[in-house]
């Protein structure tokens, strides 16, 4: 049975104060919390029904993991449909990647707010082989639960990292450019990949902020269809697309 | 002040057998509600708070509207974060499209249960032109009030259907090409885009439906990168690609 002071521990772990007091955090769900097994993540403690246990017992060899019932994950899961597994992981130790020897992609993200699109994000930039994802302080924390869920254990292979992004691109070189999303831009199809760029892109409601676009080499838009009525995408489809045009995957 | 019959009615839109009964749903939220106003679904009436209608009052002269405060708000609404309007609108009367005379791209979607991924899904075929939108009988209902809400207004412009659909391909015309999403498909960016077919999606966790393989004319995937960890996209990210791939928008 989970003691008092566990169950407090680990809901505190809900909150981004003491995810980074304590440098862990809670994954969720048997895709997610698996994918942190066999990562390079560290797994302190797994918190599962004895079914779940019993079942996936091969493959946490080595990790402790405690026993809970399916009211008691009710009280220490961040989410509204609690899985039979939750996760201890320690949080990985990131530093902003060098601006000056980035010789791929990697995706800038200026005040995304909303967790299940930064998970989506994550798990796309994962699928199209983007390793490392740099956002504005304003952007919601890549580790709060509901992004780790969003994120089916990508979370695990990329990296996303916090900075001041204005600092940050402002010691870019010369030769490194950065493509941002915004709406008058030049047709997307059409812009150059050279292979290695900051993909910068904004919040549905705001776009980039002002105070990034000195630093945008290459502005560019997703065009809509002639007399489309929505009036934006979705900050994670927006994204994905970006993903899919810049990277070329496939044969 | 709200009626007790009134809050129980509206409550009632919450779910899809009401919804069928009244013929009726719930919209949320000023983009949304305003979207409804200007596009050619029927609006009945408006719920909202006072500064929201006196803000607002040049746009929807002519539609009932009743204040509510935002304590009411609460009770009547179906979201966790309740907006200062909500509209009763009247569900479009729509007949699923004759599959012989389809001449540009159709969405098929096969068992896609998440709502919020439906509404991302309809809003992003607005974006691209994407006008119908047929869907298997498990597709989650587009009148889902968190449905509605993530369509960010595209439900007013998007005719979302519901039929069998191994039934209703079964009636398509030689020419009228299926692209399904599969594993193993080809590159989706050499597969031919003759400029109608039937783009057919199927869910995360299963993928489409084996009962519909049959009507794939041309499978195609999304390639990932190579070494790519995530084992699948979300399903709305998925469309989005396929509806940015197939139908060219831009100059």
């Amino acid at each position: 049975m989970l003691s008092k002071g566990n169950s407090k521990y680990l809901r505190s772990l809900h909150q981004n104060k003491f995810r980074r007091k304590y440098g862990q955090f809670l994954a969720e769900g048997t895709v997610n919390v698996l994918d942190f097994i066999s990562g390079p993540l560290k797994v302190i403690q797994l918190y599962a029904t004895e079914k779940w246990l019993t079942e996936h017992e091969a493959k946490f060899s080595g990790i402790k993991s405690e026993v809970v019932s399916l009211k008691e994950m009710e009280k220490i899961s961040a989410l509204k449909n609690p899985s039979e597994v939750l996760a201890i992981v320690e949080k990985p130790n990131v530093t902003t990647p060098d601006i000056s020897l980035i010789n791929n992609y990697v995706l800038g993200l200026d005040n995304i707010k909303d967790p299940g699109n930064l998970g989506t994000i994550i798990r796309t930039a994962d699928w199209f082989g983007i390793k490392d994802i740099v956002c504005s302080g304003e952007t919601v924390d890549a580790f709060n639960p509901k992004v780790v869920q969003a994120t089916m254990g990508s979370l695990a292979r990329v990296r996303v990292h916090y900075t001041n992004l204005a600092a940050w691109l402002g010691n870019k070189p010369g030769d490194l450019k950065v493509f941002g999303a915004v709406l008058n831009g030049k047709d997307i199809r059409k812009a150059a990949k050279p292979g290695k760029g900051i993909l910068l892109i904004g919040s549905e409601a705001h776009g980039i902020s002002k105070t990034l676009y000195p630093f945008i080499d290459r502005p560019f838009r997703i065009p809509a269809a002639p007399g489309a009525g929505a009036e934006s995408l979705n900050a994670a489809v927006a994204t994905a697309i970006v993903c899919y045009e810049f990277c070329k995957t496939g044969s």
